[in-house]
């Protein structure tokens, strides 16, 4: 990168030159996931120059180093592995171990109808109920989910993008019932609709309403639920569709510029609303980018909130994040080994300071998470924690000549195509154009490749293979919750009042139809036990759907 | 360690103190297993200056970023799990299993008998045969062990201590029979007495005669097996037993540098010896003191052969280190946690540059490794080897200001240890007097009442526990193998020359009295089937029996 040393120049002209003559390396070249060349040493004269300006001190800008100065010697990153599935009295069970088994954090896992707003009686949801997730359809499921957990003790982060409004109506609905003020709630919901478009595809309806949703949702919180974050801008999925960690990097936060353009355009002041924005990586295998490519992100996010959009807190210019350990790196063969892929990649995020995490359980390739494979993946948390040392010092390998180059490449590398997109018109063009799609589809069709090829060793899969069958007990989801909740629908519906409900969905479709803030609303239909579906419906006659347009 | 820079006293002004006052930290300081202070943050004014000088390149003086110029790029380390339990034929289908596993090296546990010198029918072997490790008695045995294993194509380690001239002489016995030359083995005997009269236990002979057969072995490798590591200078149960990280390093060092100035007081020129010499650490749970623990240890070793010794060639300066996942850290609790545990540790070890690593078995706490957890722990190496990326650079926390700093205060504390034990007269006298016992002991007694007091956390024991109890399949030895080893030896002394046997034994007699070198006899000795037992019966009744002095 610099000019090399005098030294430098004389060890490898000499011991390197030496060793390279009797022994050839393993292969012609070495690279990163993103195809950042890793080189064979990294030595004083790869580091970036201006410590101070690229790197600089945790708690303070460009928070390469962390975003709070003492990070985990003041308190450990949150500990939340997502969970539910089947009923919310199933899900109720399964958090109330997790929590009883020191873990600090709520994670909601929806199933799949409640994703994409269909009530569990909906024919649109035959099959699917409670399968991938607990199944939410009115505000007094979500009674049962948080029953017995005081709603002002926890923080609740729940995986849902679409109908993220109305499950947080329903949350708040919950609290109150609770005798909980919103004020006290501290959580996260997903809300992030682009990378639904790009990768994970659980949306409902198009972009335009959807950023509606989004902005009105941010406004909602500031005034009446300030701890909430109000988004949690994904990587993750990203990645699991097979992008690279740079595109990683660079896709999720060319999202969240679009986030941060359409609340301002919305009319929110950037310092209002941008301490509650949140992240969602991937802690995927490569140790060492991976660990580059968050302290990339949070150089790069601070640099865009304090230059492109003139944020002046503090707050706003830091990028927190949550991490979950890489679920398409897991396999079905030697469920066991999966602890220690998790463990490398649970590593690799805490050295890289994220601020929650959720380490996969072993069986994830095979079913959901059983409750004995749960556990380990917490224990693996609390041993990384507790008993390596890594938690107490902050950026602990900050200064490594090989992550300081790898984060200033993978700052690089992000921030040009963040350049790209920009000159494509920004994110929601480079998704609708199929850039993104295209760009991930290559790095995952090249991934493929070498793996077929044997050049990426996936242990125990390519290579290290075994004939054994793995003998452990599987969780599965009971079919007959479907008609449970069918029955618990009808009765709901039954017993509420049916004219309120009417009232209530006629002047949602009036507000949808016009620009005023929709989250009073939502809260009020839900508390009126009005259901998802039902909510839904009425915006889906008023926004329309999504259709995704062929991008190949 | 140096003046701060303006920057970073600003930041510990404004920033952290505002943070400090808000959030408390968990403890009121950090500290690493050696008592080193483990600082909030470590920055480039902590690094020692001099790179040149303190860390340089790999494969080059001092080698604190390792003995080869492309580590890893060049070849992986050698995968090697410990292994050896029941009789020769048991063990040598443990060895079939792992070599086709992926497994590079092989690595032999003997049972007690064995190690301390006894025939598997001696009444001082009762109950103890094929226990913790094979039974080895006659070269009859050593064949069976390495039935069908070409010898000039693996390398074999076997953890032999007193007797390791004699199991030695039955591998060159073996290898002879399968028409292999002496000169084309590789391996390693332990042969390191020293650490046995401090931590491990298993001697038989006084100091004297010990260091006799030691460096004995040293010579006829020398002219015999020129690539066979001669002794494995072993920190792995000094920190078994409770030691410091530094105390392993410097305790290690201090034996090493007993055994050098003994092969130079017998008359053997220190590069003739040194470059055979090799080392087995611990990789212990903290993670950054590890690693460090592992870069001080290259440079203190290279130092002291350099600088005391006057070694010349490279070759005798590198210490090269086989590593082994700490048992001890090891829970019978909730066994699957130890997976997570021995993948930090193994990754500790390879950070720390390590040439050949054992990784524990997650049931190691319960019992004998059964062949489901063996392979468990490999997949852990491979998978850090080909999934991780930590092996495609070297040295990769080279520069980390963390991990510099602590290798610098590991170097200088094991260094402090070493003149104070020069000043007792060397390490023979450090551990007569007890000195080396009484710290160790110190530093056991300390960690135990962290860990009694709460302070230190060990998941699943003294926090995070449950009720489950483990489903896993433990491996049992079948106690009939007693007897089989008892007939088998009974045959072998009615067929074998039993003239022949008595007149070698006389022989022996005669040399141990005198001065003569001894293991061209033992090698003549096993190949005509006299016992391991025989020849330390005779060995004993010359050399007599090492006493252990109360330390305490």
């Amino acid at each position: 990168m610099n000019e090399k040393s005098k030294a430098r120049q004389e060890w490898e002209e000499t011991t390197l030159a030496r060793a390279l003559e009797r022994f050839p390396e393993r292969q012609e070249s070495f690279q990163t996931s993103s195809g950042i060349p890793l080189e064979r040493l990294y030595t004083p004269e790869d580091v970036p120059p201006a410590y101070e300006k690229t790197v600089g001190y945790p708690g303070q800008y460009p928070y390469t180093r962390g975003v709070q100065p003492t990070l985990y010697r003041g308190r450990l990153w949150t500990m939340r592995q997502y969970a539910g599935y089947a009923t919310a009295e199933e899900s109720n069970s399964r958090y109330r171990y997790l929590l009883a088994n020191g873990q600090t954090g709520l994670s909601v896992a929806f199933d799949l109808p409640t994703q994409i707003g269909y009530d569990a009686d909906d024919s649109m949801a035959l099959g699917e109920v409670g399968k991938v997730g607990v199944s939410i359809s009115s505000i007094r499921d979500m009674a049962r989910l948080f029953e017995g957990i005081p709603l002002d003790k926890v923080s609740t982060s729940m995986t849902i993008n679409a109908p993220a409004a109305i499950l947080l109506a329903m949350y708040i609905g919950v609290a109150r019932s609770q005798g909980v003020e919103p004020a006290a709630l501290r959580g996260t919901v997903q809300n992030d609709i682009l990378k639904e478009y790009l990768a994970r595809g659980t949306y409902i309806f198009p972009p335009r309403p959807s950023m509606r949703l989004i902005t009105d949702l941010f406004a909602y919180c500031r005034q009446h639920v300030p701890r909430w974050n109000t988004i949690s801008i994904s990587g993750y999925h990203i990645r699991e569709a097979g992008s690279t960690a740079v595109q990683e990097v660079a896709f999720t936060l060319a999202n969240g510029i679009a986030y941060v353009q359409a609340a301002i355009e919305a009319g929110l002041p950037v310092d209002d609303f941008a301490p509650q924005l949140s992240f969602f990586f991937n802690a995927h295998n490569q140790f060492l980018e991976e660990i580059a490519k968050f302290r990339a992100a949070r150089r790069l996010w601070a640099e865009i909130m304090r230059e492109r959009f003139g944020a002046r807190q503090a707050e706003s210019q830091r990028l927190k994040f949550h991490a979950q350990t890489g679920g398409s790196t897991l396999t079905a063969q030697q469920a066991q080994n999966n602890i220690a892929r998790v463990t490398i990649q649970a590593l690799a995020a805490v050295l890289g300071g994220a601020q929650s995490l959720h380490t996969n359980s072993m069986d994830e390739a095979l079913a959901l998470p059983s409750e004995e494979a749960v556990q380990v993946a917490l224990r693996t948390q609390q041993i990384i924690a507790y008993e390596s040392g890594v938690a107490d010092s902050v950026d602990p390998l900050g200064g490594s000549y090989a992550v300081e180059a790898l984060t200033e490449e993978v700052y690089r590398r992000a921030k040009a195509y963040i350049e790209q997109i920009d000159a494509m018109g920004g994110a929601q063009k480079a998704i609708e154009n199929g850039f993104m799609n295209r760009e991930i589809q290559d790095a995952a069709y090249a991934c493929q490749q070498a793996v077929e090829r044997g050049e990426q060793i996936v242990v125990g899969v390519n290579r290290f293979t075994s004939e054994e069958k793995s003998a452990m007990t599987l969780l599965r989801v009971d079919p007959a919750i479907e008609q449970q909740q069918r029955d618990r629908l009808a009765a709901l519906r039954a017993e509420r009042d049916g004219d309120r409900v009417n009232e209530l969905l006629g002047r949602l479709d009036t507000a949808a139809r016009g620009s005023e803030a929709l989250m009073p609303l939502l809260v009020e239909c839900v508390e009126n036990e009005v259901t998802l579906g039902e909510i839904c419906r009425v915006l889906r006659g008023v926004f329309g759907e999504y259709r995704p347009t062929a991008t190949l």
